[in-house]
């Protein structure tokens, strides 16, 4: 999916929410456990009941491979449902890969060719050659780990060199040679508030994947004064555990419908 | 495996060799593809012809994953044969994982309980939580990311902050907090050279893994020289692609037998 095409979403749905699919199966209700692949059951309610009020989903594999081989049939199913009946849900495989060239070149073939998804998170800790082999592809994009929503951002993000430069906007500034706006993207949390004010000084134009709203307690309305790019948008602000796990009863669905439309309400008013 | 139990094996079979199962379909011999799990028959010959000259093997999840559910089947398989048949040689899943605290121990759960390997590589950029959740499983341990053999590790892991310290230091002297040299190892490139005499000012007792023999130049002898701990070796140096791809023929099990096992002498020497 192009920049152009995405940014259309948006608008037409007034909505830059991304669901993010992180399906444990100790959280969904559990009357699924009976269905053959309770997994796979649970994203497809999801998706089908929040596909109207958001143009993402994100796959934490971590979530998938904790099952092994049955887990990441799941997973490759789920995105098959997402390709066949939402081809315009822009889809990121949350997998945080980065690896030296060679190898990071076997998981760009992975995400990018096996499961065809639109974009996959990637760690920059070991710099160029272990980002560059995943922008080689067409429509395909990176989202470059920058300032995430965890407490432990602090230990190494936050360390400024001698010219006061930050790790994060390092990474950002340096990552800015290897990728464009057209396929690459940065992680920064909800949880950073003002310093999204840092991160468009640097990178004006780039989308950014926001997690970190809603369980981890970030807000909506500060990422989008700090961090909207007027016009474009420039955000895809993620939800998880807030929309699918709002109820563990038979309506989960529906909740999670409720809760991916209010967020979509929030984000309609944000928009304009 | 317990750091004594590791040192133990070490030093009976003089070797801290450690086989890197980069197992590439399109690179190993062509005769093993009309076999019904290709990767795991070529695993399984590589694992009985090297198993005599090395203490350790490490599996790298890209080249599984890079087949989907397949991949997965054969990585399985890879790891119970080692289990069962060679119970003594310290199995690393080379994954590079790392996430926020919730989804770290989803992988942690995957690779120490479903998998049960010894060890699992770990980015550290997203910091403490992301790290601590695969330091609570007895006997198994975390390899942490801190100078890599790639071109990259230029891009951010040798930045200085106001204080001199390099990113790389900073990561050895901070993780040092979470975890002992009983649960923790390093990832240093081979390629890093002198280099190893900084690392064993910051961490001069625990273990690291070194790629970056063979096909990425690092010199064995330089390693030993600056980055073994008289007594304990403190190292294990990984060779993939010298050793697994060294004969692309009927003989590539034998080839990689002697191979492994020139290596094996040449640290025979260096132990001493």
């Amino acid at each position: 999916m192009t920049r152009q095409q995405l940014i259309q979403q948006i608008y037409e749905k007034s909505s830059f929410l991304c669901v993010g699919l992180d399906t444990d199966l100790k959280k969904i209700p559990q009357h699924l456990l009976k269905e053959d692949d309770a997994i796979f059951s649970f994203n497809k309610s999801i998706i089908d009941a929040t596909a109207p009020y958001c143009v993402s989903y994100k796959p934490n594999l971590a979530f998938y491979e904790a099952f092994g081989v049955k887990g990441l049939i799941s997973f490759e199913k789920t995105i098959k449902y997402l390709k066949q009946n939402y081809p315009n849900h822009f889809i990121i495989a949350d997998a945080k890969r980065g690896d030296i060239g060679n190898t990071s070149a076997m998981y760009a073939r992975t995400f990018f060719e096996e499961y065809d998804v639109d974009s996959l998170t990637v760690a920059p800790y070991m710099g160029e050659d272990s980002v560059t082999p995943f922008l080689g592809y067409e429509g395909k994009w990176v989202i470059l780990l920058a300032l995430t929503s965890n407490k432990g951002s602090q230990d190494f993000q936050l360390t400024a060199d001698t010219t006061g430069e930050r790790l994060f906007e390092k990474v950002l500034r340096v990552s800015q040679q290897w990728g464009t706006e057209d396929n690459m993207m940065y992680v920064v949390g909800a949880t950073q508030g003002r310093m999204f004010e840092d991160i468009r000084r640097i990178a004006p134009n780039h989308f950014l994947l926001v997690p970190g709203v809603g369980a981890q307690g970030g807000s909506l309305e500060e990422v989008c004064k700090y961090g909207m790019i007027p016009g474009d948008c420039g955000l895809l602000v993620n939800s998880s555990r807030g929309i699918i796990y709002a109820s563990n009863g038979e309506d989960y669905a529906e909740v999670a419908a409720e809760k991916a439309r209010e967020l979509q309400q929030q984000m309609e008013k944000l928009l304009k």
